[in-house]
This record gives structure tokens, C-alpha cells and sequence, in this order.
């Protein structure tokens, strides 16, 4: 595969993959959204279908790794040229970061009516504006909810590890056919099963690009009142999906390679 | 494919598809509908799935465009005669607003029912009727929750890319077996994505006649009380969707053509 | 296909199709279940998976009818013999309600605390207990919100129409290979679609066999107040799916027969 | 297949499945899950994508039983050696006991925050700890809702039916092709429409080693306030889905073998 197929495939790809991913977040938060407040199934079948998109767009182009967890994986796996592997990964976050500014371009109508409330609110009561901005970070990047990083890190690494030793084993399952159309069907409802079962404690990032692209979006687009981008916690959505994919590259090679 | 074809299939798959469509919005809006208040997520499957059935007939017939949106994608890509075009165009909008008439039949009484409740309603409370009948004519035709014509085509024209670049990159995905069934499948998750994640400021028309037929049916059927059809707000679901799918053609075609 | 090979695949496939479509109205609907109130989506996916585990098992031994409404329009079609017909339809109609006992065995101790439950409150409330036993007939038939017989026949028929069409172009979709294992998703995700957009008004029957066994086994069974089985409703049902199924025949037959 | 392989994937694929099967149940049940209350569509669609994500690493190892229901089904029906059997049963209890014990590692911080808000609120009313420690079991394991053994061993057994005679016709649908994708798909939807439709009144085991092996994780674990481990009701989600898995086992020899 050509840098400049990898280049193409993965910064539609992780675009669309965030675009769409961090608009189900948007739609289920903020006001004047039709579906606010659609709940965790919305959740859960909108970023698993945003793979699914993104993934059959970037599939015949760059084998659609979309996450730098998932090209770590293959490259262990020795499924990736390692020259190559910086070139997924900056196309990734690159992509990831432009699919946040367009989520943010589609729903802008919405940002604008939601933090306009929100200021009004804090006009009435002094100190609300810094508690209630908080949702706004959560359309771009993950939090978690008990703050603890020995925790939060073991749950993205198991997370991350179940995405990418199954999308390892695809190699078994359909030999020869590459990522097909049905090995991108699975993969998506893998990502929903991962956000219905293990979601919940962090808002499974499981992808390095997935939440620092976004992340550095909302540390630069102009959203009145946003809040802090919360540097802090940035680096566990990176390290555990990282450890998670390498970790299941290894697996796989001494017990399937 | 001759005339005949594209007319049978596009006029019977998009009657299929708005009345499906249309259906789950009556479904979920009206009184004395079980699944009144069913959420979002009903409004994403049903839309997406309405898609599936109607594309699963339509496929081997016409292609199952659909949507000008797709037929005019197709076209810059060359996958579709110009003059065939307008031939597809128009059977669209006519099957939509066939559609739209037999959902109205399957749903008459709940209609009859929910536009009796709201005139009594209107009686006790001077006024009221108007804002009350806003749901029905969102049962036919999309609208904004935040009425702003640039954002509201921004959002449109993202949605609508997103959609026809995926269905473009059918070719690549499943060289040489057209619409298959999985291609199929596909593309009606990619549906329930683009209403999970970009659906929420505009309601996704993502299709020039699934949003024209059906308002056309508003404009005519004798529902009491329905309101006005908001023309004024009419061309941006034409525009939006016609320049998403223009953009991902021809984006197609300079970077994979 | 032989007539024992006909027999016994709709007997064992209706009574799966109705064990988890009775299954799931049951657990939505009764008292000391754990997905009471689960809601509409419940139900939508409940029947359209109901009808993918039973087409699954049916398929290979008799194609999985398990709806006379299908049969019809198979017949039509010419893809079915017709003297093979009653034998379809009278082992549907056994399964049906040999499921709707078997979906009741299931729920024996949901039944049990549910209508000991509402016989309680009758005692307090005198004259509540017909009310109430209204929902234990719905989980096995189907019933209308707004009862209207020309109404009804509409939704149905419209309802039926899209099933049965659907499946009638497999043929045309998948050649070659019967109800093959994808056509029994589609099929499955087709009535999805249908439970979503059009269950609205009637709670879609769309299988006359689906309404009419467990209505005779409602009949029969021994619930304590289990209130009317509504025989009044009960052709509607039964020859709305009949005229939906052979209007689908017919029409496929004159557009691309 | 050799024993090392049924082990492995045998173990890694139980693992997996009760890591996301008890995590859709922890995700829904504690709080500080960002998906607390999420209601039963959680918890069936997490259930199913679980055996889906399961069934797709396991199926090229071991052929992904992951269930000692399934494995003697498939072995009253001939296609698995009877000396294998204990092999893969000992295998998936080691595997679910692991998996169990992933789901709280993943879910430690909610486990503690919960259990920590339960003591609080046992301090303030006297005696309602007990009450309250309920639904932790109910993250490793099943528990009927009407506490009757016959009746409960009655659903388990008609819900492992269905299962396992699904999957053991498998072989007529997809002749030749092992589990291949298409059939873990569709078993996951199987075991999807089984959770909406069977699995309110016992929680649905339908799988001996998905109820024993986290009942004795919990038993294990040092969950501060955990409750009782119900053994009294322990047998019969072993013995009903035993019954069921064989049952359908001889039904199939008999009508199809």
C-alpha cells in the first residue's frame, strides 16, 4: 500500500469515523438537537455505525485502521510495514481532528443555542457556567467517571484489546478476502457491544486519534463558555488503547501466529 | 437500463421508501399510535431500515438510486447516463409523493384522531392550534430546530456527502456484483448512522424528493388543521442534498477516479 | 419439497416465530418480568428477530414460509404448487399455536402474578378488571387503537403488501440460491421496518396465521381473568395479510413477471 | 481439532463473552456508569453483540461452542467426539470465571462507588443493605424474578432449545462452510431475539457455564457488601439449558438426522 493511499484512506476514514462519532455525541447532548437525550443505545449504535461508514469508505483504500491501536496491533502482528506505521498515525489524528471541526460545523446552530442557555443560567446563578460546560468537552473528547488513572487506564487497555485481537483474528476468519464488506460489519457491531459493555466507566476511547483529534478541536474552535480541554486526563486515552493494542498483537502471536 | 426499468424501480422503491418513512414519523407523532413517543432511535432504525426494504426491491430493477442525491453522485462519477437523470429524478418525487398519500391511508385514523384531539385542544385554548399542528407536517417534510439557511445547508450538504461518498465507494468495496444484498445492508446502516449522528438539527433529509414529494402530499391531502407546508423553508432540503451529492462525486473522481 | 418436509418445517418454525413474538409481547407487557415496559423497540426488534431464529431453522427444511399471506403470493408467483398450499397454511396455523402455548409455558409464573395482581386491584376498584385484562390478549393478537374495519383492512393490507413484495423479489436479488442465509436477514430486518413504520394503528398482524393461532389458544388456555379473545376482530387479520399477500403476487407478476 | 485448541479458544472466547455480557449488565446496574439505566435493549443487544464478538475470535480456533449447551447438542448430533466434550466444558467455566473477573476489573471504580453509596444509605435505614446488594449478583449472574423451580426450569429449557437447534441446523444453511461469518452473525442475533423475547422471567442463562463460572467470581471477589451468591437457586440455570441443549440434540437426530 502506497503512503499516499494510507494518507488518503485514513484521513476520510478517522474524519467520518469522528464526524459521525462525535455528532451522535452532539445530538444526544446538546439543545435544540431533535434527538437530545436519545440515551446510551444512541450512543453505543451511533459510533459503532460510524465505523461501520467510515470503514466502508477507507476499507479498498487504506484497509481502514482508523485507530492507531488497531495499526500498533497489525503491526506486531507483522501485518504493517513498521515504516508505515507513523504514516497511519499522523494521517489518523490529522483526520480525527478535521472530522471534529465538520461535527462541530454541522451541529454549530446547536452549539450556539446550547451555550447561550447555559451562560443565561450562569447570569442567575454565579459559578454554574464552569459545572454545566462540562458536556460540551464529552462531544469531543472521552472523561471518565471515577477519576482514578491505575482504573480508568486498565479499562481502556481491556477495551482496546478486545477491538483489536478480534479484528486480528479476521485474518482466520475470512483468509484472503482482506477487510471485506461483512469483516466490516463485524467490526462495527464489535464497537457497539464495546460501548454497551464496557463504556461505561470511561467513555471507551479505545482510540489514541479518536479522542486527541477531537480534543485539540475543542481546544481551538471557538465555542464561547466550552470549559477547559481537561490536558490532564488526555494521556490515558492515548497510553491504554495503545498498551490494549499492542498487548493484543502479542497475544496473537504467541498463541495464534 | 431502459426507461421502463428506471420508472418501475424508482417509482415503486421510493413509495416504499417514504412510505416506510413517513410511517415510523406517523407511528411515533400521532395519538392512538402504539409506538407513540417511541424516540429517536425508532426514527433512525425505521428510516434506515425503510431504506433496506425499499432498496432490497428496487435494486435489481432500477439500482435503487432513490434520490436525486445518489443518481446525480453517480453521474459525475460516470456511472450514470446524463440523460437518463432526469428520467430517475422525477420517478423519485413521484414515488415520494405516492409514498407519503399511502402512508397518510395507513395511518387515517390516527391522523383523524390526533387532529380531533388537537382541535378541541384549540377550542379550550385560544391559539393554540397552530403551534400544534407543527408535528404534522414533520410526519411529511423535514425542518430545522434552529432556522438558520447556511447552517441549515451546511448540515444538509455534510449529511448528503457522507451518504452518496459511501454508496460511490460501493464499486471499490464490491467490484463487479452492483447493488448486492450486503451492499444493500450497508447502505441502510449507513442511514441509521448519518440519522444517529448528523440527524438532530435538521431531521436529515439527505434526499431532495424524500423531503419535495412528501410536502407536495401536505400541500394536497385533506387533513383538518394540518398548517401550512413551509415552503419558505422547502429549497434548502433540495439544495443541501443536491450540492452534498455534486461534492462527493466529484471529490470521488479527483481523488480515487 | 415434500408435503412432511412442508409439514414439518412451518409446524417447528411457526411455533419458534410465535414462542418469541408472543415471548416478547409477554415481557413487555407482564407484571415480574425484567423487561416490563421495554418498550416499542423491544417489540419491533423482538418480532423481526423472532422471524430471522425461525426462517433460520425453517429455511433449509420447508423455505420458511410461516405466514400464509407469503404462501399466497408464492403461489401466485408460481413458485409454489397450489395444491401445496393448504398444507402450508394448516401447519401454520398448528405452529402458531403450539408457540403461543409454548410462549405461555415460558411466562407461566409472569401470567400467574400478573392477573393475581389485576384481580386484586378489581376487588378495590369494581369493574377495572375487564379494562385491565386488555393488555394478556395482545400478547397474543393483535388489536386496533382506533377500531375501524375499512381502516384496518388498509393498514394491513398496505403492511402486508411490503413483506410479501419484498420477498417475492428475492429471486430476483439473490438467484440461484434460495432463501439463503442473508435473504433470512433482510427478510428479518424487512419486518423490522414494517413493525417499526406501520404497527402503529393495528400492531401489524401481516400474517394471518400469527393472529389466528394465538387467538385460539388464548381461547383455550386456562388464564384466570383472562378477559374476551375478540372474535369480532378477528377477520381482519386474517383477510387484510390474504388480499396484501395476492396483490403482491398479482403486481409482481404483471411489473416483472 | 486438538485439545490445546479447543482450549484456547474455548477459554479466551468464554472470557470475552462474560467480560462483555457481565459488563453490558455492571453498565446498566452501577452507578458512576455512564450508561446506568440504559434498560433491557442494552442489555439484550450487549448480550448478543457479545456472542458475536466472541464467536468471531473463537470460531477459527475451537469453533466457538462457549457454551456447554451448545457443545452437547453438538455432540448428541455427531459433530463433536464425546471424549472432547468434557474437554470444552471445563474450558468455558475456566473461561467465564475469567471473564467475570475482567468485568470487575473493568468496573472496579463503580463496583467501589456503588457499594460505598449502598453502606452509606444501609447506615441511615437499618437492615436495607441486603435489599439493595441484590443487583450486584445480578452482574455475574441469573436469578428468576418468580422463584418457582419448575417453572424457571421450564423457560431455561425452552430458551436452550431454540438456541442450540438454531445452531445446530447451522450445518443444512451453510453446507460445508464450518461457522463461518455470516452464522456468527446470526447466531448473535438468535441469542439477541432470545434475550428480548425468553429472558424476562430467569434472566436467560441458556448457558451453564456463563451462570456457574461468574456465580463463583462471585463468591470470590472482594466485593465489600456483596450479598449472598443464591447456590440454592444455582442448578437450574445448569440443568435447564443441559436439558435444552440435548433435547434439541434429539429432536434434530430424530426429524432430521
Amino acid at each position: 500500500m502506497s503512503n499516499s493511499d494510507i494518507i488518503l484512506g485514513e484521513v476520510v476514514g478517522t474524519a467520518v469515523l469522528i464526524l459521525l462519532g462525535a455528532g451522535v455525541c452532539a445530538a444526544v447532548t446538546l439543545k435544540k438537537s431533535k434527538s437530545q437525550n436519545a440515551g446510551w443505545l444512541a450512543i453505543a449504535f451511533g459510533w459503532g455505525f460510524a465505523v461501520l461508514t467510515a470503514a466502508y469508505i477507507a476499507a479498498p483504500i487504506s484497509g481502514a485502521h482508523l485507530n492507531p491501536a488497531v495499526t500498533l496491533g497489525l503491526a506486531v502482528q507483522g501485518n504493517v510495514p513498521w515504516d508505515q506505521v507513523p504514516v497511519y498515525i499522523v494521517s489518523q489524528v490529522v483526520g480525527a481532528l478535521l472530522g471534529a471541526v465538520l461535527a462541530w460545523a454541522a451541529y454549530y446552530g446547536q452549539f450556539q443555542a446550547h451555550m447561550a442557555d447555559i451562560a443565561h443560567q450562569a447570569d442567575a446563578v454565579e459559578g454554574a457556567k464552569d459545572a454545566k460546560a462540562g458536556p460540551v468537552l464529552g462531544i469531543f473528547s472521552t472523561g471518565p467517571e471515577v477519576r482514578n488513572a491505575a482504573q480508568n487506564l486498565v479499562t481502556e487497555i481491556i477495551a482496546t484489546f478486545v477491538l483489536v485481537f478480534a479484528i486480528l483474528t479476521q485474518g482466520l476468519n475470512d483468509a484472503g478476502n482482506g477487510l471485506g464488506t461483512l469483516g466490516v460489519l463485524i467490526t462495527s457491531l464489535v464497537v457497539v457491544s464495546i460501548g454497551l459493555s464496557l463504556g461505561g466507566p470511561t467513555g471507551y476511547a479505545i482510540n489514541p486519534a479518536r479522542d486527541l483529534g477531537p480534543r485539540i478541536a475543542h481546544a481551538i474552535l471557538p465555542i464561547k463558555g466550552k470549559g477547559r480541554s481537561d490536558w490532564g486526563y488526555a494521556w490515558i486515552p492515548v497510553v491504554g488503547p495503545v498498551v490494549g493494542g499492542v498487548l493484543a498483537g502479542l497475544l496473537y502471536n504467541v498463541a495464534l501466529g
